[in-house]
């Protein structure tokens, strides 16, 4: 264990505990990390790493809910707008990219997961409730004539978040403000890469 | 080893082994499979399977290498034809949709690998250079007018790439035919989904 490696007060925070397993989990895969791998690199013990959690399935269920709960405010938010289904659709692709980018590592988990144990299928099963609430939107869209009729609307809904899951794998801070990169994703989604005089 | 797993002549083709260790890659994770685990879902002994591979990462190497030799070719076919930039750029994205439909679970392991063994790290760096190939289109589509200069060329590039990777997620024949999804994608990448009288 590196005394030099600890931080403030590890340990002493749930987020703290969070953060330290998710990092272990996205860089070395969840089933090869243990729960002593998390306390040590958090410069605690084990014993009290479990005053935290009671495992390492919860630390997953946690943070892929941190991921979840954060895209489906996401899509509440939008849907709750008072404008056209086509203007709401454009926003929610908008603000799912900020969640991206402010809960990358969190994103970057849930993406991978796979479904082999209950927190896995219980992620798996939310992801696809939003898979649905983007689709019924582009249904919507396509009824009010803002969204081109000739692409299935579970497509379009998945290659949507095609582009904006792709964060995960090349988005930083150097490679623009979130705000500037959630306006491109939503733009390019909208009106494509040609130029338009 | 259960025998009536076995089907045709297992063991004595190198794409039955490099396919069923593949599927366990992708399945149970690269870390979590071993050479026994490939040879069993073979039902062929590990020294058998020795005389086919040299070991695990020689697995990982060619069965990453079978997914960025289809997308190499793609590009390099796309790039070999004399047309506009910008039409080469939509048929690359084409093109390289119809290459992850044919190899998807090859592509499905390439876009999981992470960087931890010389196997791994010889894919990232042919993932950048394919990602460079992409951003050089994409300058030269935009120097000629046909995609608008408004976007980062890198960061079109990723997002491109989103959109067709994402196909790892989602693709299955019972969807439509590849050249349909392939349509569709480069449709929407050039266009987007705005409803245009």
């Amino acid at each position: 264990m590196e005394k030099s490696r600890r931080r403030g007060r590890p340990g002493h925070d749930q987020d703290a505990v969070l953060a330290a397993a998710v990092r272990l989990f996205n860089t070395r895969g969840y089933d090869a990390t243990s729960m002593f791998d998390v306390a040590e690199s958090l410069g605690i013990t084990k014993s009290t790493l479990y005053h935290h959690v009671s495992g390492k399935e919860q630390l997953l269920t946690m943070a892929v809910d941190r991921a979840l709960d954060g895209l489906f405010e996401a899509a509440e938010a939008a849907l709750r707008e008072e404008s056209a289904a086509t203007v709401r659709l454009k926003d929610l692709i908008r603000r799912s990219v900020l969640v991206l980018a402010d809960r990358l590592e969190f994103v970057t988990l849930l993406l991978r997961v796979r479904g082999n144990t209950a927190a896995e299928q219980h992620a798996l099963s939310r992801r696809r409730e939003l898979d649905r609430i983007v689709t019924d939107l582009v249904k919507q869209a396509q009824a009010e004539g803002g969204v081109r009729a000739d692409v299935d609307p579970a497509t379009a809904a998945r290659l949507l978040f095609g582009m904006v899951n792709s964060l995960i794998e090349w988005y930083r801070p150097d490679r623009g403000a979130p705000e500037s990169i959630a306006d491109t994703v939503a733009d390019l989604a909208f009106d494509g890469l040609r130029h338009r005089a």
